[in-house]
């Protein structure tokens, strides 16, 4: 962001401008503005970069971790190279199993995607694991922890900054049904109130800053008031710390540090639009990072599709990134299968609204896959296919005649037919 | 709809009006305006039916039925019983292997729900098979189709009335990727083109409209000219036939017959309300049927999840009936799983529409399910989710210290720990 603001258009640029068919300048001008980040340590130089911010594709993220007891690291390895495979433009590490410094240094390494942390778990849960509770955390684990990350290579950070005593004493005599969900708000929620002590995400805010800028790392503001269910969703205590969040980012933007917000979580689907909105204004067009939003709280097992609804209308009314919900959300930690269908339903929502939103290129693919429809031509719709690999799964026949849907009976043959016109000459 | 016109509320009206919290005589009116219908075919009296129109909960069809030489009958008999195990409202029988009077009654035999077919499909698979082309189809071989299934008991049909020869006309002479994608809608416009003769459909609507009226058969006006791919959507060919629909729902009403309209398909994210409020208003808002909307063409393998967001959007704008799209859509016959996700897809989306709309007691089910959350009660959660078979099926540890997601650092526990509020007595 240092260097889009003196006017230097980068290589990383270059390239990311390439890729979303826009001109370099443009591109350059809208991170100096703030309104798109391209998150890379400038530790750990890679093959590609991605772009995230208004007007560019909608971005994907995967979560995966280990957790304690329940997954160990070459089983996490494996998810992350299918999340490559599956196409997704970032990968988050939220580990809170055993060896968090291990476990992340071994999935960054090689990482060909942008890669995030969310360090207020490594302070914690090595708290926890040295002095049995969590609590005795103490405000230099927070800023060790951002340090130990930053020098890994972390291209971004989750920091839970937005969660003041403010907040929390609104959120003590509020009406939510589930409270606080975000694992790094609950933790800090327990810190703050047992130590009665500010959030040292917010009071130590400047070295974060400094750290940030040292690295060039992206802040991602955490939203831990996020709700956690839809009655929960755009109430006060959501949107006081949204008012707190946009504030931030005033001050990332005048440390030159790149920022983007998170939000919610669980939101009925008519208050998505206006929370897209609400949360671009507030936050003078930062980048908008989308956990969902799940449209409905009953269907534990499809939460990848809850999820998928909510984000693509989410996507079209603005939001830049999103984060995948996978079908074991509610359940368990996701396996390999849960991490392709996570990641599928979330590049499904962007694309879909991508395509809404006029993204240069976006409909093109479309066309193109439509035409291969009419021409049952089955071999390019498989290379066109999002996921090939599912693709080929499907029990299936398929020819020139047609496919095991309609057996004989194939709309697009007799109607070519009939109409005297040629197969695929549309 | 004849009694309902004439002031009698019916025991089908009652049982309909208490599944929807509604007064049994607002419901009569709005059976009697056309606005909601009860598909009930009067030789098959049920244990349950169901209601379909504007204010009522979004109701979810599931299609089966076999293609030649790929399914049998005992193999469609398991996927009714999924479908009724699933939770959808309706059912429709689309087969076109052999034998399709005997595959329907096999169906349609104690079936507890709603039961729809397309008689353009018996008409012409027989015809292929007596004389080796569905072209030899006559006009008596499509009224003796509709009697047939009407004496069998079928609750609604698809009929292709809205294709005539001005809109192949118009078709002929279009820029459409995929011209005719409706199976129906094809065989008519071969049969169309070939005899140079309009759509028995229509010409002979009256006849159609007199079977109707004998059994109580709810009309589908179905719509043969709906987008086959994004770039077709909402385009003159569509509109046009639209049009007609809503001058021949006029005639069904005239005739005190109950009528729903059936609508597009491929449609791009930005463009589903519009067409959902178009549909509504040409058509003096007769309940609206919709097959998707898929809002992108490039996933095969994942159509239930690019039609629950296009089926959101839609019944949230205000479509009444969601047809389900099973991951097999573009790909082959869908198996036994394929059918459950498809419906469940449907359902979330029908759901979160219902909130979104207001409709009386569909937040509630998500308030409960949000407090058995917030409790760690995983047995509640497990009888409030919308598919228990799947929730049990998911891999996982869960207890009242939390679950394998988080493993010991659950925000449930530790918010309501440092809040001092007991679980779960929000």
């Amino acid at each position: 962001m240092m260097r889009a603001i003196q006017g230097e258009v980068t290589a990383e640029m270059v390239q990311v401008a390439k890729e979303e068919k826009w001109e370099p300048e443009v591109l350059r001008a809208e991170i100096a503005a703030g309104r798109v980040v391209i998150p890379a340590n400038n530790l750990r130089p890679r093959e590609k970069y991605c772009g995230v911010g208004r007007g560019l594709k909608t971005k994907v993220n995967a979560n995966i971790g280990t957790s304690k007891g329940t997954s160990g690291i070459n089983y996490e390895k494996s998810k992350l190279a299918i999340t490559i495979e599956c196409g997704a433009d970032a990968v988050m590490d939220l580990s809170t199993g055993p060896d968090i410094d291990g476990v992340r240094r071994a999935l960054i390494d090689g990482c060909p995607i942008a890669f995030g942390t969310v360090p207020i778990y490594q302070a914690t849960v090595e708290a926890q694991e040295k002095n049995g509770s969590f609590i005795s955390m103490t405000e230099e684990d927070i800023i060790k922890a951002v340090k130990a990350q930053a020098e890994d290579g972390v291209d971004f950070m989750t920091i839970h900054c937005g969660l003041t005593l403010e907040a929390l004493e609104r959120l003590r005599n509020h009406s939510r049904i589930t409270d606080v969900v975000s694992r790094g708000g609950s933790f800090l929620t327990g810190w703050m109130l047992h130590h009665e002590k500010e959030n040292p995400f917010f009071t130590r805010f400047d070295e974060i800053l400094e750290i940030a800028r040292q690295y060039d790392i992206t802040l991602s503001l955490g939203d831990a008031l996020r709700p956690g269910c839809l009655a929960d969703a755009t109430d006060r205590g959501q949107i006081q710390e949204l008012i707190l969040l946009g504030e931030l980012v005033e001050r990332c933007r005048a440390a030159e540090v790149q920022v983007i917000v998170e939000g919610p979580g669980h939101v009925p689907l008519d208050q998505v639009e206006m929370n897209i909105k609400l949360q671009k204004r507030l936050c003078q067009d930062a980048p908008f990072y989308v956990l969902g939003p799940l449209v409905t709280d009953v269907a534990p097992g499809y939460d990848h599709i809850t999820s998928a609804i909510g984000g693509a209308i989410a996507a079209a009314a603005g939001a830049d990134f999103l984060c995948y919900v996978t079908p074991a959300e509610h359940l368990g930690l996701p396996d390999e299968d849960a991490v392709r269908q996570g990641i599928m339903a979330s590049r499904i929502a962007g694309h879909a609204a991508d395509i809404a939103k006029g993204v240069a290129g976006a409909a093109d693919w479309d066309r193109a896959m439509a035409r291969a429809r009419k021409s049952l031509d089955w071999e390019e719709q498989r290379n066109l296919a999002m996921d090939p690999t599912t693709f080929d799964k499907h029990p299936h026949t398929r020819s020139k005649e047609g496919c095991s849907m309609c057996g004989p009976y194939c709309s697009m043959k007799i109607v070519s037919e009939y109409l005297g016109r040629p197969m695929g000459t549309c």
